[in-house]
């Protein structure tokens, strides 16, 4: 790490950090400018002693150089990490496309969004039972029959399920039922369910947070590492800036950013990213594009009657030919889609 | 709520947004514009049919005209709520001061600190004993030893305890010692732990999150109200934007904003809207000048050797001079500091 | 329009507001609902009113109904708009590359670059002869000695002129030797530039601002239609944002969405966009796969060795791959690329 | 500057860095880590290097120590600078209010709102008379007509003239009547203008951009200083955020810091900074407590009449409590109000 020093910072307080640094085991080298005093750490620490160096006196700041993700940097590990869900890869060359409904509202729906996108190609199938809304007024999701619905639909269609879990009490009874477990936006840095979800030993679904940087992505996944568990799939959905017209800005280069950054999955979700369904299959194009490893899309059979997320949800025929416009673009790069075996 | 049709849109559409606006029990005004069709609407509605409207065909977009939030709306309630913390009032004459250490770390540093700001004029000690920290690999707290020192310190000094829950299986425990729950800017959307902490009967304050609207703010304040537990504390604490010199960029207009769209206290936090120890005093200022109820203030009496926030820590010297400062801009307002009875 | 008024408005009030768009032409619809009135206004009229309207006492809020651009708009010119530049045309089928050096440097690294583009498969090189830059000590370019560079390098390579105005008192120097006329961020509201160049004549490339919304870009582009110059060109440069990794944020679904409300070719500037070389290609490909009718690209023979912008610029061979991949891409979507005809 | 290589850079790519940073005149040091080479360089120079040295093979980021401003900073003049504007001095222990209308609209509203703002304690009267306005179609100000009425304003009332320069070719004009030009937001880095005006021997109002960070806006200023003008007055007026529900976010973090890092005299503009009235007076007492050098402030004796900016206008009567309540906040900081001499 480096330590700046203020501009008038005195020999003493120069000589306290200098100390301090030797006591914690530092290699420590001096660059007198004209202006400034600049002191080289080098040896293996975290942030924390980052943050109390800068509370010395005559220190104007400390720049970590190190990275402050271990096991999810690319550095720790170099090839890509495939993470197997069921039968299918991801992370591999193969791109894998989970759809259906944003909330699961009744068995017809989600059968018939499940029929539906199994058919178009999608591998797994989303759905919410437990839904974290904005308002305490709005549908909140089914609950347990939820998880039930997802079970029947997944022995129907052969999907792998990717359901959020929004309460670590109801944690495990959401693991009986998921393929994935999904951790949404809000939840991002809700380390207490991290760690519970992460011991479940069930691949992850790590959405981005609406405003985390992309280090504050790659360590919340490294909460999830750090337990054992490398079954992390990241998922860029969109962060919050300034534009109004679109509900979220679906960040592209942070993909691309975080798969050069990382060796885990990175997928995009398009219908969170836009919240505009004439936006979503141009940006799914786009993102295959870029290299992401699969999409999320939100897909009703009648969004005008959807509990939630109606305006970004695709009807079926529009999800069939995301898919088909997709693969063509997969190609150009040497991918293909993966599907459930006939 | 208003639902403007596309500039194209057809008659048919037009008529079936009608339809299904009236058979949900509105009352329904239409207006034809020379480039669109305008739809008035008027009842009781959530947003719920916002979206499913927004998804018919033909429709443009849905403008909801009542704010979603009922309870915490100042229409709900005109006079400003008091939350009462033991004998302390919130949201009254007085303002409070909640200051203290980022993190409990030790008995004697969170003593020394509780005597200290008990001295200075804070009614209320704040200190982290389960703490989120970005990174797994930083300083997770103390824990339930935590919780038994400040229980110690409340006893040893008449300061109330304001600690921060983070996972729901604590929140009991954290209860029996707390006399104010903290739920923090990463949990503001947790809805399991909002839901949770709610029926636990106590004061809650309420951070607002990194990129929190104030509208979404008031909504995760209605989760709380909602459930009966109208001891809600609101807290400003920055938020995220472009700005990266200072840790967060402190909201003051939302300050002033809430306090005019709800009957609910507001605090304001400097130490980790600015992140710097430099600009919490003319902050705290601006604050208490702006209409602030209290503060959220970081000591730590050796802010250099703070597990964390330690560059935004005041030391009790330093302290003492903002309490000082403050009491003379709250003067003006005719408010004065509220205290432990000698 | 739509004038919410407050919750408490008084009778008067509201007949204030009613007389008054009565007055100004406005056909009035009143609403009452049960906490609030609404009185929706058909007529045909500018922004204007509706701050005027705002500061009406009892009014809450004004919502425009009709979309403030008029000229730019696709419902004013349904059909794509397409930029003659010379021979190339652009917005049309096939897509456009303009690539070039941040800055012109000397003559030997333009013209070098100037061959190594067009081979590749460029039609139009970048340039600037005039710098905006962040500091005043840093290189603020050739200026007229850039310009006449520029027209060797087209005289030479048959590539159009893609150059920068920043300053009034030279734009018509710039026009003489530009095929079309760069504005970029930071002057994409400096309304008098727009006023100046608009006249010239020429094609202008109009950047989106740094944190300009997708209706602020187009009413900055109605300036210049304004003065019946349709030869606009938008190019979206990524936005600013909190994440810091990226030097911006592009905002794909900004060009989607522009693509759709607005009949102007759109650009992407994947260099600026992200700041870094190692993002560009994809993010170039992602551009293309989203629907952009081109790019814009640094390239420099010696990124090192660059008196601006040197970390986001490809050298000859790695543009080389670009357009190979982004022209695979284009293929899918049914374009090819513009190229100079042998 | 501090060089950090990639992880995996090579030691001849690292000898490159340490062979050209000498060339250039730098001293160096090379820290070996366990998994980075990190290079510190001492010496004076600008960016410029920076960017370049980022391209070089093998460097992951190069991390500038200094700051890039010089005369804007305190460490160049420790003292604060004090900005005469005829007999008032801006910066010094007396604050002073500018305040007026969005826009010279006509001879009697100019009158009326100067002798009330006058009366009410202000010293220097705004008003723009060329007005940068976001649609072409909105009113874009009196032109040459409204700087004689701001003209005859000042020898009415004895006010001082602050108005908005926006056009290169209007810029002696505007100077033959202004006593200080000031800068909009939009403007903040039209390089061509700020370098234009500081030749003009006046004071200038530099506001900051909407999406500036602390370090671009004092470099924009630097562009002033560095034309031999230094009577540079500052004015943070509101950033873009996330927050639609007030107009800009005032970022007083921004000027505490921007009060600290350089000697320049900092005002406020809660007018601007909030966009709604009912903010402006609690915010403008928190701008005076946080240090503010003065205030910036909107009004106008109709609002509801306003061509411009009216929802965020005062009303005399409101600009007269708005005096008092921000002369009480002045005193307990040890300031009093700059008065018009009787």
């Amino acid at each position: 790490m480096i330590v700046v020093m203020q501009a008038g910072a005195e020999e003493k307080e120069i000589q306290g950090v200098v100390a301090r640094l030797e006591k914690e085991g530092f290699k420590v080298h001096l660059s007198r400018g004209t202006l400034r005093t600049v002191i080289g750490a080098i040896g293996d620490k975290t942030r924390l002693e980052h943050q109390a160096l800068e509370a010395m006196p005559g220190v104007e700041k400390v720049i970590p150089i190190l990275k402050p993700y271990k096991l999810a940097a690319r550095e720790f590990k170099p090839e890509n990490t495939i993470v197997e869900v069921g039968k299918f890869k991801v992370g591999g060359p193969e791109i894998h496309i989970i759809a259906g409904p944003c909330a699961v509202e009744s068995r017809e729906q989600l059968l018939e969004t499940a029929h539906a996108v199994r058919e178009a190609g999608a591998t797994m199938l989303r759905g919410g039972a437990f839904k974290p809304r904005t308002s305490p007024y709005s549908f909140q999701g089914l609950a347990e029959r939820g998880l039930k619905l997802l079970a029947e639909a997944r022995e129907e269609t052969g999907l792998a399920i990717v359901t959020e879990v929004t309460d670590q009490t109801k944690a495990e009874a959401v693991a009986q039922v998921a393929d994935v477990l999904q951790i949404g936006s809000r939840n991002m840095q809700n380390f207490a369910l991290l760690k519970t979800i992460a011991c479940l030993g069930k691949p992850v679904l790590l959405k981005r947070g609406l405003s985390a940087t992309i280090e504050e992505w790659l360590l919340a996944a490294e909460y999830i590492l750090a337990e054992g568990n490398f079954k992390v799939i990241l998922c860029e959905r969109g962060i919050r800036t300034f534009e109004t017209y679109t509900r979220n800005t679906l960040d592209l280069s942070a993909l691309v950013a975080v798969k050069q950054l990382s060796h885990l999955p990175v997928l995009a979700d398009p219908s969170h990213g836009t919240g505009k369904k004439e936006l979503v299959i141009p940006l799914a194009r786009a993102a295959i594009a870029a290299g992401a490893d699969g999409l999320l899309i939100e897909v009703h059979p009648k969004p005008e009657n959807a509990l939630s997320d109606g305006p970004q949800s695709l009807r079926p025929e529009e999800f069939f030919s995301l898919v088909k416009e997709v693969v063509g673009i997969a190609k150009v790069l040497g991918r293909s889609l993966g599907r459930i075996p006939a």
